[in-house]
């Protein structure tokens, strides 16, 4: 059984702090409930009144008539423990704390870990603190301080806000634009109930088509976007998230390290689990509206119908932009379209998008218009755009409630009309009311039947991939397993070179070969089997950064040259470190310099990274992620994500070259993370590149120094 | 004497084309003049009729009474030049075209150029055709076929749109925005009224503080752009400019030329002249109303009262994202906030943003705290957001007021409130009325006053760079003018590289030393002389890509590689063009490498690009552009505008380069395109950048082939 119903449907509630001031939050509480007409039981709970505003109160949750389901605290932060143990004890099922002065206060960390510790023991559960509530309009439920809500009609788009004020502008903005909510749910400092709980609980419930959320930051994205996995194939969600300013500099281990910012992480997890991700809080209702009202396109040609032209020419390019494309009618329609609009002796362009300009005056030339653009087999969805005309627009609007009416609106279908609300506020509601959604801009319109689209896309792509999980390479556990033992035993987190190369090796990575040698001669020995050109480096545990102090010579050749470098290494490094010593390998051949890293993020935990090498990786951040672990086709899209994929294609007339081994090494180095979680962070930096195989040249790894 | 002038305030209008039918647009015209409360005279000209609407009318333009001003012409295409000759034959001084059927159909090109050349022949001044017309709300005049837009409220912002849809859809939004327009100027085909002519004369127009613009594509933006920067300083300008799809290839003679889409040379040159340019439609009027509403802050420091914390966390990420900072509020202010709020109990976080959730039951707090942030002197601009609650909203909005009504809003300030237009409605516009802008979005509201903020910028760089104009290098004049003249006299256009070095060191510019050599002895020769290691390369002004067909060899050294070489690349050009010959030039030592390139655009003109070498300028299009003739300060902003500057900076420890040499040479190649306005491209690419010096390694340079 959904723990949540009680939160959503509760037979009885007590609102522990209830006031007789309106203006406080005790009293709006308790406003909030009588006025949204719920039905349920409401037992004020406050030791003062034995009424508020007509309502019997009792002086303590001990001294109720009877049981209830949720208890409504609004009493100050010191009192809250008490308060939950009480509704505890009376075998509430749930509370919600809207009382603030917890972990985002100064002072109140503490206290949120004891109240935490007391759901724990008691197993209660608990929305908030410091939340404004939930809302269930089809109960009716407001359970919140904000009276207010009751506006909101009854609708198929389910809320979760992090923030109670963003929740609350978001409800206000969904009603402006004639929405409605099913449910709405601020989950505060979300003591123990989180998004993931909430998403659970929509992806069952049948009034809900669609989910919005509001993200700031979570500590354990995984568990929101599995559950989120489960669901977009169903019920699309649309998130506006935070982006965090990036001032906090990260510790630079690894390139990978360093680019990694959070927003980057939460970016491509959504893509992945298929969540749509909004710009602006506008684009957020604007999808919302499109995605409830609307049926799924079967593709993303679109076909314009424009009183204006220059909405068209708006519509057009922010949709182009974005993903859409014109439609190109077919022959017969164009043919029909010219009996249709030949009477005005103005259509004269022939092509999407359509003017109708001269046809406005006439309901039937509107309407059949659209009814060509729709029975067209190039169009997936069609557009109308006007601009507020005092005599026309009527036509425009009558000549879509017909077609509603009769039935005619077989594809999405979407009204771009900018009336004034004192004008034409009703007829447009009634239009929205039908499920066509009207938008007051062109370029608004056009994202949010892009987000539509997206969301088509979403759905296609999972019925292929849902087969396909993360999957596993073959691997020496056991030799990849004593590597890392040696490196912890001597109490190091960084591994050399030789050592990172060894375990990479392990699970089949191709690296450089890498032979430490112990003098110039045995250098130059091993570069003459090796064959020149060969790279020097310097080797050790305490130098992280060789480059940095002069520690890797490359491209040398010849007995003097390979001498030379070997003992100017040990030189220069006997300074740092009077145990270094010196490893040789081939110089790579070369080719195109891609790096991959992998690091374990604190809120994200195994993440994995591509893009292009060199000063680019630096300079463009081109790189795309993936949460681990991986499967084929998702190393198989981030490697085709990033800008730089055309390097790869067969640039300037070069070959394009096989992505097989590059998938395969992304797929490698995923096991690898999985595997060994006591890996913080992996760069593979470079990995050349080549036609038909790819070659590690450098690594660097770092363990957390928590061996389990 | 401004033209214009006449169709803003025109005495007498004759509308040639009236009609009594309110559906068609000579009824709709008589209709926008009769309500709008135009007092001027009125006469209705239609052949047909005795009286329209109650007005008197006359059979045609000869037969009326008096002069007339303005024309506005709302006759067939066929018959617009009779009705422009009947307007100018009566001396009417201007006409407005309403009729289509012009250059945008596919019939009416012809008819369009007839009827300029009538304009031209006797001096009248044509706004359209195919346009909505002009509106000035202090005349008042509404010159459209759109009577609704009486309801427009005289304001401070005039409007220039090249669609009338879109001129109707923004000033709509403005009148849904609480805001108001001085004129507007829906300019169509832009027959012989361009943008150029309108903002000029808002330039000069009391009435207009802030203008606005919509623009598709013009045909000679530089006007346009000259016009705008004698206006900027004084007052803004802020445009939404279609993006074209960039589906068309150009030719690819240069990477410039590839490169150089014409949205790119749009947003280079609004930045150049000071427009601040919207991405959406709603940016465009957030940012009109923040413009005429709010003076220019003095720096980029916001301080801001957040009812809900959430709202304050999607302000500031936004604010942050689009060059807005945090106000680190002082200590006295913080005490003192400590103070303000401590009453409340919950004021604990003692830095910006101020929470004052739990001060919203007290308007005196709610003052104290938006006059504190006032009052610090590191806060440039203040702003407070609320979403909406029954009761403690109408203390906020009181407080705004009364702090308006005490002459306590020293600084740009800005509420965000979302409150449902029945509840709150009619305060919020009164608040609006004192210019105090209200968002209903914190993100919108973040944009809008960035865009403040970058205005408050512009006018600052123009005070400073005003008096330094394009200027002129040293040239050797004759000797360029005679290298070009020896291309032209073989016919060709294409210059050959030495061709281009010697026409690049007339101005100055530094490049390889390059030799024609005629064998490959004579290649061992010079090369010995030059020192090794060299290049050699196919010379043949047949051969414009001379690496595709193995015409480049680099980093030769060694009398063996030399000579092969040479014999190597007369065997391959000779199948190509038997009089190919050979080049050889010093191989450049490695530097940073960057691409300066340069065309002659069909819009724009002489443009400049800079950006980095190699790969990267075509995978990541790092590049910035700008009009020429350069100056100086525009020049190293260019360089310091790409995002891969910071390889110039003193990329990983290596030195920073000295910049001077890359603004002189930028400067130059202005120098030489604005000169010589036969070149059609130029690509100088690689340059190669040393600590200290530029070097040009190869170039390419075309001609029109229609020299002057």
């Amino acid at each position: 059984m959904d723990f949540l119903n009680c939160f959503f449907n509760p037979k009885s509630i007590a609102i522990i702090g209830a006031s007789r001031d309106s203006y406080k939050a005790g009293g709006q509480c308790l406003i909030s409930l009588l006025q949204c007409g719920y039905k349920g039981t409401i037992y004020p709970v406050n030791p003062h009144y034995e009424e508020i505003f007509g309502v019997k109160t009792y002086p303590s949750v001990a001294e109720l008539p009877g049981s209830f389901e949720i208890g409504l605290i609004v009493v100050p932060a010191q009192a809250v423990k008490d308060a939950v143990l009480d509704c505890a004890k009376a075998g509430a099922k749930g509370v919600v704390i809207i009382s603030s002065g917890f972990k985002e206060a100064e002072t109140g960390q503490e206290l949120e870990k004891e109240i935490l510790q007391l759901a724990v023991e008691t197993g209660i559960k608990i929305i908030g603190p410091n939340t404004m509530g939930v809302i269930n309009t089809a109960h009716p439920l407001n359970l919140t301080f904000v009276p207010y809500l009751k506006e909101i009609p009854r609708g198929s788009i389910g809320l979760i806000s992090q923030s109670g004020g963003v929740c609350q502008l978001i409800l206000y903005a969904l009603l402006s634009e004639n929405l409605g909510a099913s449910k709405a749910v601020a989950l505060g400092n979300r003591c123990n109930v989180e998004f993931s709980d909430i998403l659970a609980h929509y992806g069952r419930d049948p009034e809900t088509n669609v989910v919005l959320m509001y993200i700031e930051g979570i500590e354990n994205p995984r568990h929101l976007l599995e559950e989120a996995k489960k669901i977009t194939m169903f019920k699309p969600i649309v998130v506006y998230k935070v982006r965090e300013s990036e001032a906090v500099n990260r510790a630079a281990f690894s390139h990978t390290g360093t680019l990694t910012g959070s927003f980057n992480l939460y970016q491509a997890a959504f893509r992945d689990a298929g969540i749509i991700s909004a710009n602006s809080i506008d684009e957020l209702i604007d999808t919302a509206k499109s995605l409830s009202f609307l049926p799924v396109p079967q593709g993303n040609r679109v076909g314009i119908v424009a009183v204006q032209a220059g909405l068209g020419i708006i519509f057009t390019s922010v949709a182009e932009q974005e993903g859409l494309k014109l439609a190109e009618l077919t022959h017969s329609t164009i043919d029909a379209l010219d009996k249709c609009l030949s009477s005005t002796a103005r259509y004269t362009l022939h092509s999407n998008p359509v003017d109708i300009t001269f046809g406005v005056a006439d309901k039937k030339i509107i309407m059949q218009t659209i009814r060509l653009l729709m029975k067209d087999n190039n169009v997936d969805m069609v557009v109308l755009l006007n601009s507020h005309h005092s005599e026309y627009t009527q036509n425009i609007l009558e000549a879509v409630e017909q077609l509603i009416a009769d039935g005619e609106i077989a594809k999405p279908f979407v009204l771009m009309q900018d009336s004034p609300e004192e004008a034409l506020g009703s007829k447009i509601k009634n239009i929205e009311s039908k499920k066509i959604p009207v938008y007051r801009l062109p370029d608004r319109a056009a994202r949010a039947l892009a987000n539509l689209y997206r969301y088509a896309g979403i759905r296609q792509k999972k019925e292929t991939v849902i087969s396909e999980q993360g999957s596993q390479a073959a691997l020496d556990g056991a030799k990849a397993k004593s590597i890392l033992a040696g490196v912890e035993q001597e109490g190091r987190i960084v591994l050399t070179e030789p050592e990172a190369k060894e375990f990479l090796v392990t699970a089949g990575i191709p690296v450089t070969p890498v032979k430490i040698i112990e003098s110039s001669e045995e250098a130059y020995r091993t570069a003459a089997s090796l064959g020149a050109p060969v790279v020097l480096k310097l080797v050790s545990p305490l130098i992280a950064h060789k480059s940095d102090v002069g520690g890797v010579k490359l491209n040398l050749a010849g007995e003097k040259e390979i001498k030379e470098a070997y003992e100017e290494i040990i030189l220069k490094g006997r300074h740092l470190d009077p145990r270094v010593c010196v490893s040789i390998q081939p110089m790579a051949s070369p080719g195109i310099e891609v790096i991959i890293g992998s690091i374990t993020d604190s809120q994200f935990g195994p993440v994995i990274m591509f893009g292009l090498g060199g000063t680019t990786v630096e300079v463009y951040r081109d790189v795309s992620y993936r949460l681990l672990p991986l499967n084929a086709l998702a190393a198989r899209e981030m490697i085709q994500e990033i800008k730089g994929f055309s390097l790869l294609q067969g640039y300037r007339g070069q070959a394009a070259v096989n992505l097989e081994p590059i998938i395969d090494i992304l797929m490698k180095t995923s096991t690898l993370m999985t595997t060994f979680t006591q890996i913080k962070e992996v760069d593979l930096n470079p990995v050349i590149v080549y036609p038909n195989r790819v070659l590690v040249v450098d690594s660097r790894i770092l363990l957390t120094g928590q061996s389990k």
